[in-house]
Formats: structure tokens, C-alpha cells, sequence
């Protein structure tokens, strides 16, 4: 199949190598023209035949917005826009319900893979009906994993985010899982090499993982991490999925314990706990620090 | 009433006065002698009428014991040793069993009030026998505040000390509720004046409170709280109140949440977070702070 | 002065009786004729002077937005609008610019006080201009409690809202502390009556509060409380502080806590953990209860 | 080598097959004759050549402690006890004391692997002086998986249980982080099928793992999970790991969010929600369920 890819940054960029090396003939649009197929996004449009498939993969919020207005304008009947960047499944019905205006069809897809994508494929998951996937499905074929897993076709326009939203609140949880294990075991002085256990871990017990994996990739290589910093930003999904259980009433301790941790690892100082001290003072003349 | 008091610290020398304020004719013993109404711990016994009623206000751990073990040699049938101080339930009833080989009884007595205790009077959640807490009645009656309540008799030997723990547990709750919302109205730049909204829940809201009294003070002294670093101790009951809960599988959010973020203000560097970040830069090649 | 008040329910009907105690004429409308004053908002309108001022108290949401865009019609420039309903303070950003298009004003007042306002007085938190403020002084003074708290301008419009919102959030996490408390005191043996450990509190504790005084009242009336079922609503003003939260940046572990443990109270049956389940009997062979 | 073996339940006589599997002497007891190689732990000491190493594999706790002080009896200089059940990393420090007193090595291991170790090998976290740990290589090399990993030598007595601890209480956090996120998918209708994102996500995804192999297959035996009650026991391990992280002062919100979200799904009735149902009901008059 022939598709448009609006967007070759690091995603974007290995995403068409990706489908290149599986056979769609990928037409590639950036506003640096050092990597750009094409001089702009009518080119893209006018080199794809119908029905003709385009690939947004910018950032989130206002770019992907004006990026789908602008195909919106560029294309007609029949034609789908696939948002595969990291959009809240909220502006997906909101970019749908315009495409739909001129009879274009909308997918959203939840990618996941990250630097290891190119090789190893990227999990995709994806929302729309069913006519306007089948459009995309080779690409999402060249694009995924080899065997069954790491595709889905989850459900309406929206599904498809909303699923890799939970995957990465999912992903904040079980990291922050790992870490809080990692502070016990660095803290008590029976355990000799805190290394070697999470190492040991990876064959055999419970909680064998690939993020187990990666932590010991990280530890082998800086023992102790006391090169890194203990500071985590967060990237959006993580907070929409706590979000969206308390829109449906749903307790997620876990996720957001794990999210609340990430803002307190960015705070210089933190207001709560100065509240908290200064009362102690108060109430009990406990000494502070100032 | 005639009452040994032993330990004359800044707790201890306050309830000397309450007391004597009251009527109870006190011995107090202390090493300091400065503060000290006799030399020894065999004087102040000496000192006593019987039925000798000795109260304890030492720290909890080692001194508490020995103080303890001390006063079973020199104390005998019918003679009363209280542990006022801020000791485990678990230890009382070492002490009592102790102390029952030679007749004496025990009671145990959480004692809340602070630096406001001299002049306002101190809660008394005491434990033991009906006999033995009717011994110390008058010291009691006269530490108390004004009023029905501040004092409860509330179980056998250790229920006071246990009842004082959970009254701990549930003020690190409260504490942090007060200080997550100061937080967040001092984030916000819609509110101009926090010290003027706390102080206007001082009257005829929901979160009317002693301790709101306490941060209204705090914040009227240093608004936006600039003087005070947001760090936290945490004094034991916190964590006992959270092992009691955790023995009796009760569940406990927010106490729990509370003692984990006083741990967190205390950190330089939080060695779970780093594992977080680590993984983020392995699986995402996301930035690190180095 | 005269004021208009829209929504005499259980709320707005003791507003009504407390702001004529003290000296305001009120003409108050509601859809059901027995407790109107007027027969429309036409005729309440008609009845106030210049500047009008009318404070709308109904439900949230879409009821309040239709009521607000009716007065937005029948009132024109320098008369003021008052939202005393559980509004939203993005709510109030939005009607204030539309009422700002005819000059009227806009001011949002957060109510606490419930069932006990109409005798003690209601706490107030207004957002708007101080020409605004201005305006409705006199039913603040005649609504709020006597003293010098219970009233704050805390800043533009949505001030008010949002700190009765955060009001709130404080309050779920506070009651949530008692409750704790509450199941861990009544789960062990050793204390014998857990009433009286909470009503010993009321007096010389740290943990003293008007919530303490209602928990105290609802256990003498039900010593054990087996006449309540452990179900709580939640109102949103809880859901929109964790959201506020998130939106700031601001760790929020006890009022977040607090809010999933109502969500809990209410399921019949937790569809994660019977995830937990699940995934215990697939690798462990534990067994489940089907 | 040659091992005894005392504990031949469904762990423990997995463990001799796989033992024997791979080479090692196994002579195994237990007090049920069907399954027991030799009549009495006497007749098991006598049929080993020393040194003499002996696996214990039986209930923490009481039955543990017996059984090693049994083996302290009739072992000898130069012997070595293994502790491969879930003991308390506390106990094991004990335990050793005792055994040293005659000159016998001890050796903890903690065992992960469960109903699958059999086939794939049990990962093993093992604690002790290098001496007796090399005592017992040939038995931990038939037991642990194929490859590099699932064997640690931890650190000194106490470091193997006292890992394998720190694993499941990472366990149950991760369960939990799977399990909102079910809930969260399952709740919105937004989603079609849940099992098919859940299975979507094992190959490409920053979620994969062994756990979310398992409950994929959970969810594919019993979709929506209907035949489960969302019922879930802790094992011990999770409550030793908070109490552990509070000894060290460690945030551990997670891990202990999750563990309260067991002691939950086994509560008919929530006291704690009954005094916030409770409280509510005083203040606002809000309707209780009774």
C-alpha cells in the first residue's frame, strides 16, 4: 500500500524505515526538509492514489489539531487520516466528527515501542470502524510485532488512545512497583548486591518483566544509579487515566499514588510538607528546619 | 492525693505544675537536679503514703524499661506505677506482667496536650484495671481539662497507649489533608489570599478544627510559610498506628499515605525515583537529570 | 438592602429565613408555588431595585446555567448575579463573561454550612471584583456566622468555588482519618469502648474538631454504627480537587485516597480485584471464590 | 549430591522430582506416609553423608521452628538446614543463632515459582556464609531455571527470604496496576473488547510480562472475569514488606495501597466507610443506606 507520513522526528523517522523494509511505499512530509520526502503536505496528498491513507505522527494538543484541519481540507470521500501520535481519545471525536463532515474516515492508534520500535515492532492499538482500518491494515501489519500479539483493533474512534492511555497508566504503576522495592533493598544492609537480585529475578519468579529487564540493563550499567537523578517527568497519559477513573468511579490507588510521585520527585520544596511541619510547630513546639 | 513523678522534662515539669495546681501533692524526681524535688529515685519512693503511685514521664524505649524495672524493686503489694510517656502498647504489657509478679499494678496513659497542656489541661486515654486507674483518679482529674471529656478509661492494660497511637495515626491524616489543599490553593494563582481562606473555615465549615486554629497561626506569622523547610519527622505512633493496621488487616490510605510523605521530606535524594527515571531512559531515551 | 433568591430547597429555604432574620428583604422564586414568593423570574426581577442583586442557589450544572442565561436577559448593566450553588469554578469563568457582555456582575460564593447553617450561619468564599462584592455585602454579613471568620473575598471570579472545592477535598481526607481510626479502634480487643475514646478526644487533643464532635454524635446515637451501611456518595467538589490537582501538579495521596475509598464503598463487586484473583489462581494454583 | 528433603506438600515434592530431574539424591520426609521416602526426620538424617545438608520445606512459622530445632538435635559440625519456605526474614536470623551454637551452617532461600516450577525452574534468592552456600550449589543448580538468571547468593542469613519479600510485595503491586487498569477498560463502553487489548499488549509494549501472560489467560478462559469474586488473601510477604519499608523509612505507597486493597476485597462490611456514611449523615443530612 501507499501511505503519508506527516511527522519524521524520532518516532516518525523510524516509523518509515520500519514500513519501508515491510513494503509500503511511504511518502514522508517534516517541516525540516532534510528529512522530508516532499516540500509540503499538498505534495504528500497529490503523490498518494486513492483512497488515499495519511499518518499524522506530530505532538499532541495544537500541532496534531491544525495537522488534521489542514488534511481535513486536502482530502475527500473515502480517504481515512490516521492520528498516531499521543492525542487524548478526547480530541479523537472531536478530529473525527469533523473529518467525517467531508465523508473522511478517522483512526486513532496508540503506539508503543519507543528507541526499540524499529526492530522490535511497535504495539499498535487502534480505534475506528471497521472499513477505515482495513484501509491502514497493511501498514499496521508492516508496523507491529511478529506474532500474535501487539495489534488490536479495539473498538470506535477514541478506542484506540484510550487503550494506550491505560497501558501507560498501567506502565507508571508497575515501575513505580519496581522502584519502591529498589529503595527497600539499596536501604537494609543484609542484602549485598542489589543488582544481582533484580538480575536473578528475571527467569523464574512472579515479576519477570521487560521493564524488570530494562531496570537491570540500567543498573549493570550505573550500580546504585547514582548518575541519574531522581526526577520523573510525566507525559499526559498518566494523569488522563486517573482522570478518567474518577469520571467513571473507578479507585485506582496504585496509578495515581505512582503519578503524585512523579510531581513530588520534580518539587524543590514542597508546600504540603511545609504546611505539615509548620503545624507541628505549632501544636508541639517540634523544632523545624528553616 | 500524694503522686511520684518521674522525669521532669519539658512534659513533665508542665504536669508538675498542673498538678500541684490541682491539689495532688507531687515528688518529683529527675537526674537533672536543678529540676529535681529529691536526689534518688529510693527518696521519692520513701517520700510516698501508701498505696505509692508512681507516674513515669521518661522516653520511650530503654529508659522507660529501666525506669520501670527500677521502681518494681523499690515499689511493693498494692503500689501503682503509670507509664505516661509515649511508649508501645506492646511494651505495657511486658511491663504490667512485670510488675504483677510482685503484686504492684500498671497502667498505661496517653498523654496529649503539648506546650498547651499547662494552661488548657491534657488528654488522658488510660488503660489497665478499674482498681488501678481508681488509685491515680485525683492526678488524673487534675491533669485533664476542663469539661466532659479529655480523659477515658479505655481498656485493659496497653488501651491507652493504644487509643493515644490512633489518635496520632489519624492526626498525621488530617495534618496532611490541610496541607494538600494549601498546596494547592497557593499553586493556583486565582486565590489571592490563602491565610485569608484558611481563616475563614474557622467558623461554620465542615473543616472547623484545633489544628486548623494551629496553621491559621502558622500562616498569619509567615504567610506562604517561606521561613518553615517541608520537612517532617515522624515520632513513632504514625508507624505503629500503620503495623497495628496492617496486623488487624485493616486498611488505611491516608494514614499510610501520611507517614510515606513525612519519610519523603526527609530525603536528599529519592533512590525510587531514580529507578524511575532510569527506566524511562532506557525504554524512551528520555532526558535524565544527571 | 433587597436581594433576589432563586431556588428555595432545603438549602436556599433556611438562607432565605437567616438573611430576613437579619434584615435583608428577600423575594425569593422557586418552581414549586408553595414556598415562592413571586410567581416568576420575571416578577422577581421586577420587584428588586437598582442595583439588582440576585443569588441563584440550584442545582448545579445545567439547571444553573439556564438560570443564569434567564437573569443574563431580564437583568442590564450594574446589577450582580451570585452563584451560590456547588458550581464548578470553570463554570463560573464562563457565565461570568457572559453576563460581562451586558455589564452585569458576577460573583460565585461558595455555601458551607448544611443543615446547621440556618442557626450557626452559613460559611461564605466569594470570587468576583470588590465592586461586585460590594454590592452583596449585606447578605454575606447576614448569612455568615458571627465573629471574625466564616467570610473571605478570596479573588476573581472562581475563587470562591475553588475554595470551597479544596474545602471539600480537606474534608474527605479528614473524615476518611477518623475512619481509619474509627475501624482500626474497633477491630482490636483490647479496647473496650471505642465511643468514649472518641468523645475523651473532644477536649485538649490535637485531633479536636467539629467533624470529632459529629462522630462522637452519631456513635452515641449507634454505638458501633450497625445502623449505617459503609456507602458514601460523593458530591464533586472531591472529584474536582484530585483534578485540580493533577492539573497543578500537586501531589495529592490522602484526598485522592479519600475519594477512591467512596468509589469502593460502592461496588457490589471490584472488577480489579477480581483481576487480583485471577492472576493469584493462574500462577500459584491460590483458590478463588467463585 | 544428596539432600533431605523434609516438606513433600505440593511445593516440596515438585521440588524432589525436579531435584531428582537433574541429578541430585533426594531423600525426602513427611508426616503423610504416602508420599514420605523414610518413616521419621531420624531415619532421614541417618540415610544423608555429610556433610549433611537438609531442605526444609514446610509452613513458616511454629512448624518451621520445630522442625529446625529437631534438626539442630540430630545434625552435626559441618551440617547445613535450608529454609526454602516463606519465612520471615527475622526468623531465619534466629534460627541461624540457634544452629550455630553446634557448629551447623544455615542457609535461607526464598523460592518463587509456584505451580509452574516444575517444568521452568523455581528462581531461587538465597542467604548465607559462602561456605554453606556452596554446600547446597548442586541442589540450587537443579532446581533453578535454565540460563543466566534465577539464582542469587543475597547476602548474609536472612537476605534470600528477605528478597524473595521485597519480590512479592513488587508482586502485588504490579497485580494491582494490571488490575485498575482492567477496571478502568472494562467500565467505559468505549472499549469492545478488553481480553483482545489486554492480549494486545504482550508483545511491542512497556507493559509486558509474565503476569500479564497470565491474566491474558484468565481473561480468555473467562472473559469479564464473571466466574471470580474479586477476593483476594495476602500471603504474609506483602504485610512484611510495608512493615519493613516503615522500619526504614521508606515511601512505599504502592505496594502498601495494594495490600489494603486485599485486606478490602475481603471486608463484607467497611467500618471505616460506615463512620464516613456516618459523619455525612450528621452534617448534611444526607441519606444513609441502612
Amino acid at each position: 500500500m501507499d501511505i503519508g507520513l506527516v511527522g519524521l522526528g524520532k518516532m516518525g523517522g523510524n516509523m518509515r524505515t520500519r514500513m519501508r523494509n515491510g513494503g509500503v511505499t511511504v511518502v514522508g512530509y517534516d517541516r525540516n526538509p532534510d528529512v522530508s520526502d516532499v516540500a509540503s503536505l499538498e505534495e504528500l496528498v497529490e503523490n498518494l492514489p486513492s483512497p488515499k491513507v495519511v499518518w499524522v505522527m506530530v505532538p499532541a494538543g495544537d500541532i496534531t489539531r491544525s495537522t488534521v484541519e489542514q488534511l481535513i481540507e486536502l482530502l475527500g470521500e473515502g480517504d481515512v487520516i490516521v492520528d498516531g501520535g499521543n492525542s487524548r481519545w478526547t480530541d479523537d471525536e472531536k478530529h473525527a466528527a469533523l473529518a467525517a463532515d467531508k465523508g473522511i474516515g478517522y483512526v486513532d492508534c496508540g503506539v508503543s515501542g519507543g528507541v526499540w520500535g524499529l526492530d522490535n515492532g511497535y504495539a499498535l492499538m487502534a480505534g475506528g470502524t471497521a472499513e477505515d482500518i482495513a484501509k491502514v491494515k497493511p501498514a499496521f501489519d508492516a508496523l507491529r510485532p511478529e506474532g500474535d500479539s501487539g495489534f488490536v483493533h479495539a473498538g470506535r474512534v477514541g478506542a484506540g488512545h484510550f487503550s494506550k492511555m491505560v497501558h501507560n497508566g498501567i506502565e507508571y504503576a508497575m515501575m513505580q512497583a519496581y522502584a519502591e522495592g529498589f529503595e527497600l533493598l539499596e536501604k537494609v544492609d543484609m542484602v549485598d548486591n542489589v543488582t544481582e537480585v533484580f538480575d536473578s529475578w528475571r527467569q523464574g519468579t512472579v515479576v519477570r518483566s521487560w521493564l524488570l529487564d530494562l531496570l537491570v540493563k540500567a543498573l549493570e550499567e550505573d550500580p546504585g544509579l547514582s548518575k541519574v537523578r531522581g526526577y520523573a517527568e510525566d507525559s499526559g497519559e498518566g494523569r488522563w487515566t486517573v482522570e478518567a477513573a474518577i469520571d467513571n468511579a473507578v479507585p485506582m490507588h496504585t496509578i495515581a499514588a505512582s503519578l503524585f510521585a512523579r510531581f513530588t520527585s520534580r518539587q524543590e520544596e514542597s508546600p504540603a510538607m511545609q504546611a505539615v511541619a509548620a503545624m507541628r510547630q505549632q501544636f508541639g513546639g517540634h523544632a523545624v528546619k528553616a
